[in-house]
């Protein structure tokens, strides 16, 4: 089936906000068999949003729509929506009553304006909106689809998830199962260089490479009967790239970096320190940024100043005279003095030039050391990494996750290679 | 002028990256008289892309289109948009030198599909790539234009902002200026009942609010001819504003708040820490994201267990055995201890319950107090958030630099309320 996304809404034009809307449905669709041909967006305008969504029922199966549906007059998805195809609104009383207990759960008072959000097209199947007011719905006209979302994330995407996902599993005759290999440490080219091969040579499963920021994420994708397992067309594929990976592949779930590492400190029940220099608790943020993460992560230092680095991690004046704040030494110092200090099993450190400024040709922007300090001693690894400031700091991070990942796994660590 | 943005790329259609480049241009392009109608997107397919330039070309003046331009294959663009407006491809060797130059400058080889970058429709502007490979170009076609600008947005900005908004700049016969003004610390819709009549009465300038994470953004957008000021249509209404903002009007500027209480702290060179728990270095991760803030951030600790708070800030046992880790006389001693501890000028403080787990009745999740202790003395303040731990990770942040922004301004701080 061919789909379209149409989103609706001004703010979209203004570029007020991105439509992460149309990135999020487009790649879930595929996996229930529904291609996504093309996304576009209109205004809140129902002359343009009626041209629209004729164009799209001519182009596509399915068309999806994403906001439009709130309570303001601004709001015409589903008055266009239901015009077009020849419908009556008609007053849904479940959905009345969901928008009254939403209200009476927030405490606020229910407006006269939100029951224009119980009115919707007759029949059509009416998807529950368990995080807002709107609810979403779908027609089936004739051999189209039509499927409202409201427009803000948060709760477009558990209705699409919870509704549209198994409505559109059930008509469809095969499924597309994918999954994720995340790889860290080759980069993209290299990759694919690696792995070539196996890209040009498969029809089914489907090979697709995607890089950001240094990291590699392969989607192995399996076209297969409902009801049948697609594990045989993929297991062999991922193997072979397992293979051809090793332990540069850090997840076959699509999980991030940090949720990896932070699992695995968790599963062995080891503590982590951080001692932050360029990175300015980045590293310490994101990793607080996973539930749960306070079982195992005990604090950290940015030490941004020299006297920080001395007061906090009890690094040598001596270190940061002779070798400098930029350096394996004080890397050194720093990953084993925040250990020690927040008695923690790991303790890792970053320093570097992120820049854009302070860079010199001995030490250039770009230039980063993280170190890594355990019972079993204390190790470094030095990037020389290129970008904004912003990447170099975000690639920092990546690594000091990795090198806690393979520490924990018993890995070797590269002390010494570019990104 | 009527504006379609037409993005060209299968990545964007299997939801691999989001089209923040319509967002970008859409942002700018009602400054030189450009009104930004549709978006629209379609893959790397021929006749889809045909169809879609022909039609953008029926409903618009203006089409620009963003990816496509590269070296391989599956580049299409310039080959389809020359063949619907029936021009030939000629080699532009000013561009294949550039190109030769830039392999050159990175130390690589330049293979030979890359020429292919080189031909340009005929009888187009040109448009100079500073940071790729890929120029881009301008056709002009009877009424209508078509720009071509390429995909990856580190080139797509620099050459829309150097070539394509000068380029309307003169063809425009009006221009409009926007002020965007910043509030933190009134809710949007508490905010727009202030300024609704303002909002409702106006035409020239116009005035929009936007909100995200306890901030608003209020637009104001004045239409003038080409050369004239805009200044005497913005002052009033602007002027406005401020009086019924007050001190919660931070930046007319569209400056972030941490930007804003960088700023303060380095021209008035006070010297900041930071002391963190629930959001575990965000604070000091997004102040050290500005350049140059290490002439000011000496550092700080992020301490999630009692034993870090104890260790690093020198909060007493009996306070956290008597009033909780999650109070206000917590963050009282850790601002006034990180402060002490790292000899700074000021010191500021977070402890509270992100979630989603961790709260209780008495102390739920999303209760956060903030601290900032300077040798004036140290206040508090007690937060009230709700959403994910996401959300109130960085509205707590925002809180955080609004009180350093309060304080070296010497604003009045309110130490209780919600937001």
């Amino acid at each position: 089936m061919k789909a379209e996304i149409l989103a609706v809404g001004t703010e979209l034009l203004m570029g007020q906000i991105v439509n992460t809307n149309a990135q999020y449905l487009s790649s879930k669709l595929p996996d229930v068999g529904v291609s996504v041909y093309y996304h576009s967006v209109v205004g809140d305008n129902p002359e343009r949003l009626k041209e629209s969504l004729e164009l799209a029922l001519k182009r596509c199966d399915v068309v999806i729509t994403t906001g439009g549906l709130g309570p303001t007059q601004d709001d015409l998805t589903k008055e266009t929506i239901a015009q077009v195809c020849g419908r009556k609104l008609v007053l849904h009383n479940e959905s009345l009553e969901d928008i009254k207990a939403y209200f009476k759960k927030l405490g606020r008072e229910m407006t006269q304006n939100n029951v224009k959000q119980a009115y919707m097209p007759e029949n059509s199947i009416i998807l529950k909106n368990n995080n807002g007011t709107a609810p979403g719905c779908i027609i089936e006209q004739y051999d189209k689809t039509v499927i409202m979302l409201p427009g803000p994330p948060s709760e477009m995407k558990p209705m699409f998830d919870d509704f549209v996902i198994p409505y559109f599993r059930k008509k469809c005759s095969y499924t597309i199962e994918s999954r994720f290999l995340r790889v860290f440490g080759i980069g993209e080219s290299a990759l694919e260089t690696k792995i070539l091969d196996l890209v040009d040579g498969q029809t089914n499963p489907t090979i697709a490479t995607y890089a950001k920021d240094g990291e590699v994420t392969i989607r192995v994708s399996a076209k297969v009967e409902q009801g049948k397992e697609a594990d045989q067309l993929l297991y062999p594929v991922i193997e072979e790239i397992r293979k051809r990976t090793g332990h540069s592949l850090y997840s076959e779930e699509n999980k991030t970096l940090e949720q990896v590492a932070a699992e695995l400190l968790m599963k062995n029940n080891l503590t982590l320190s951080t001692a932050e220099s360029c990175t300015g608790g980045l590293v310490s943020q994101t990793l607080t940024n996973i539930p749960g993460i306070s079982k195992v992560f005990m604090g950290g230092a940015v030490t941004y100043s020299n006297e920080a680095k001395e007061e906090y991690l009890g690094v040598k004046k001596e270190t940061l005279i002779k070798y400098g704040a930029v350096s394996r030494e004080t890397a050194y110092e720093m990953a084993e003095g925040i250990r020690k200090r927040l008695k923690t099993d790991i303790g890792v450190s970053v320093t570097g030039i992120a820049g854009p400024d302070g860079g010199t040709p001995e030490k250039p922007v770009g230039l980063v050391y993280i170190g890594l300090s355990s019972e079993q001693g204390t190790i470094t690894k030095e990037l020389r990494l290129t970008g904004s400031r912003n990447r170099i700091r975000t690639i920092t991070a990546l690594n000091v996750f990795d090198m806690i990942r393979r520490h924990v796994l018993k890995l070797e660590i590269d002390t010494g290679s570019k990104v």
